[in-house]
């Protein structure tokens, strides 16, 4: 699969011990059943040690949640896109605030990975950092204030105005960049309130990998989506 | 499998295309097979993206080319001690000349990876930066003078005196350290003189991973370490 | 002085040997009386190490070339805008292809120069770099192709195409940032081409600063611009 | 000036907002008269932008904070071993646990440092960092636990036997490194301790640029040294 549909929930596994080695498989594989049983896309974006394992193994969107600028070749310890898609992801995720990157280097990942047919989910902070994103051309950013990472206060409810902004100069920039709403979405009315500001899905991590129940979970946040 | 027996070939697949996604596990499968017909240990060192299938598909020694220094959590990006465990691997490179690392990270990783069980193979390129390494304490130090990386030219010809003198120093510092030679290594010859200088094995990487025929080449370098 | 007059020719004394120490002092003195004499902005960047020595020596603009991110207080071996402010400068260069940044680095200090009065100049390495440098709202972007910089080969005349897309794209994203076109630089013949094709100036290095006769030099460069 | 007389205090202004600017003079000239009225070694380490100002204002020996590891050249906003030599400084830290480098590097600058005639202290942060700092050939090693930076609480009475590990660590390695003692050292009793552990002096910051009276600050850490 190397196509999505909108809207779309991207579960960043983060290095969480919860969703690492053969629970990242399950995770996924839950993953995979929410999107068959309600047909929302839901993609997933293992850790790195476990991408190649979770892509042959489920059949919705794996993203890598990193890559470095460099090419296939001798250069150790390094994740090349080409070594993404190779593992079978069809995307990365890009500059997330626990991973930030050079801006030089990610209008380099981002212009490889378009001729490499590969998906781009650029993080951002701000409004402004956003409207930096959508001038380098990804398929998404999405918008992520650090200070609501992990706290289950959703951006949508504590700060709409960052997201509303975000849209505002990201549209301005290049209106084809789709924006993804992230930091602290815990449940499926954070996912309706993302969708209604206007953004086309959510970024979500510790909710999902920590719930007690993986299935539950996704599919809270799934049903307002469905069509 | 935890324990290592010495003398030890590791293949570092660095992020080469001849040795990426499935040929990842080909080439593991032929390192696997001349350690079953040789007896002599043969660990390989693949991308992040495929450690967890390589470690799932054969039964020989599997490292990391490089692990960070974080622990499990929220650290999108980034790889564990801990995952590189749960993918399957005996233990992790670190320091490469492509990926080094501070001085800090070294001390704090290496003592990390002994709570885990963990085996470290800690790059050095000169005799000064092994004997600093030992220090340490990780359970093998592998010289590398980058210059002669990728060369074809074995540093056991091209600078011996380097080789002996990490010997010297790192003995000195701490004897039960064990030192491996890399860069340059081509042939069953550059691994004899690698072992008669007083290494226990090789770090090898391009002469294997671009020969032609894995397996004539792995079995070349293989020859001279059995009993 | 805080103000800027534009056109304007900003000379980067990068570490050359030329341009350390009591040299720097010197360049800057050079650079000083060629302003006196044509009216020509002309502003230095001497090293990080010279920066409180030249500024105190001259009344023409001077810059630093760097800053870190971070606040004044426990942070030793950094550059902070405080310092750079304390030591006389009147702006910061930032993101130049020889000490790359963060993108959300790059925000946070374009914002923090602007509530401390500091002018921010980043560079740049393509059109869409420049623009979404242009999206964090800076005094100056600097277009510098890193391919051409160094060689003499000015990017007006090279890649004409790169200055004048990089002035449409950053034009639309914000029409008030400033261009400036650099690398290659090394004649009043290419300051006359770069303000022709819509930028404000010229950022320059190795042509003056590695000049036998820096006044003759600079006098070259400033003579297209007087009024 | 290019010989130090030991025992030493280093003071770190780090990047404070009291030792920035005008003030660091001011600072280093208050350590420049408790020299000359003890005849104890006072170096001081003022932030970059302000070395050659300092180095230019004082007769005691000045150290800069910091290096890179690059050669003079074009290298925009990095601090060369020969421009801190050019603005007048006699050595440099290196290491600190606000700007930890990498093992290689240290290793790097330490050499080139010795052929530049400059001196080295390069920080520490365990007894086994030190000892693998010692390896490399530095002039002094600093241990200092990060935890106890900033606190008021000096090691030599926190953890002694980090000091005293460390000692006999570096010793074993390379009995000519010199071992300064940090972290938390905030009177003359704690200079006496750190002396009486078997260093030869400590590197201190906050207690001193902090002090509401810098002249009796120092004095009270320089008596215990006086002969």
């Amino acid at each position: 699969m190397t196509e999505i549909t909108y809207p779309l929930i991207l579960i960043n596994f983060k290095s969480y011990t919860q969703s690492s080695g053969r629970r990242a498989v399950e995770l996924a594989k839950t993953a995979e059943r929410v999107w068959k049983e309600t047909g929302v896309t839901i993609a997933v974006a293992p850790q790195l040690t476990d991408l190649g394992v979770v892509a042959q193994s489920v059949e919705i969107p794996v993203f890598s949640q990193h890559v470095d600028n460099v090419l296939p070749g001798a250069h150790t310890g390094h994740v090349t896109l080409e070594a993404v898609k190779d593992a079978g992801a069809i995307g990365t995720m890009l500059n997330h605030s626990e991973k930030r990157l050079r801006l030089d280097v990610i209008d380099d990942i981002v212009k490889r990975a378009k001729e490499l047919k590969l998906k781009t989910v650029v993080c951002a902070n701000t409004a402004e950092v956003s409207a930096a994103v959508a001038a380098l051309g990804p398929d998404m950013v999405a918008i992520e204030p650090p200070e609501l990472i992990g706290t289950g206060i959703p951006v949508s409810r504590a700060k709409p105005e960052i997201v509303t902004n975000t849209l505002k100069l990201v549209k301005r920039v290049n209106p084809k960049i789709r924006v993804l709403c992230g930091a602290g979405i815990s449940s499926g009315e954070d996912v309706a309130a993302a969708i209604r500001l206007g953004t086309v899905g959510v970024l979500v991590a510790s909710a999902i990998v920590k719930a007690k129940d993986w299935y539950t979970a996704i599919l809270d946040m799934a049903k307002p989506l469905m069509k």
